[in-house]
């Protein structure tokens, strides 16, 4: 089993839930989350707003933190790639933000109403 | 190490801490958070308050959220068996939306006062 | 791959951004998260400005919650040292509160921008 972490952005959680859903996975757990990546949080989808003349002030003003969604999906080894795949074809807009996505090993899951453990759990 | 990760109700956190504490592991994070499983957020504890000629209603407008709290708890190994069943023992009503236990390995640990290492950091 | 994941506290967060960014990390993701360690969440920070007769009663009272923030940083196998020495120098004061740092394994990285995977996703 693999826990996959997307973080995106909030507009794209509906889109992304919806595909995941369309492709089998409707479970996930979202926590409120702020990023930055290596453009230091100046992000396409404020800075392309900004009069030109003012996007250097708004970097020198450090605007850091981007709002974002962690989403926190657990999937078998096998079905990784199609849920990755799926992430990435919603929320690439090949603009700066578009987010990351971790896999991370897991090691057990259990459901906790019928304390059904391994994948069991997770289907 | 593991990191045990509970995905539960936020009215359980109390009671769960409770049984952490008692176990001997007082230690923990967490966070606020959303999820749904495969009843696609149709939680019990929400449906069956509403009349049995609205519950169909309410699947049809999506209730897509429902409010769970992550607890993070990192122990060692021979720990993960009893806080998993402490945490399921408190958490199981046997009602849909009773929340699911990831374990998770971890490499290391670090507590920042005293730079203590690995298993001397989470005792 | 690692992930760093770091509980400071809330008024540390800045210093420890730039601590990171100076060493060349300037990506990350933060979570506001509550959290508390075997003092049972008395943290110093609180407890030292209550009279010393009070201080029992707060414990009593059992203040269980600590604002901190769950900082996560991916960074190739090779800069965990380093970063893992930047996060504990900024954030020890040798108070109870510190936090900890927590070292777990990531199967890989995508920038979901560029599709670049692994090592390349996270530079």
């Amino acid at each position: 089993m693999k826990e996959i972490i997307a973080i995106i952005r909030p507009k794209k959680v509906a889109a992304t839930k919806a595909a995941l859903e369309e492709l089998g996975f409707p479970c996930f757990t979202a926590v409120p989350a702020t990023g930055r990546g290596k453009q230091r949080g100046i992000a396409n989808e404020v800075s392309c707003e900004l009069p030109t003349e003012l996007q250097g002030q708004g970097r020198s003003r450090g605007m850091k933190y981007i709002p974002k969604r962690l989403l926190s999906i657990v999937v078998g080894d096998t079905d990784v790639q199609p849920v990755v795949q799926a992430i990435i074809q919603v929320n690439r807009t090949e603009q700066i933000g578009d987010g990351r996505v971790f896999v991370c090993p897991i090691d057990d899951a259990v459901r906790v109403r019928t304390k059904e453990t391994g994948e069991h759990a997770i289907l």
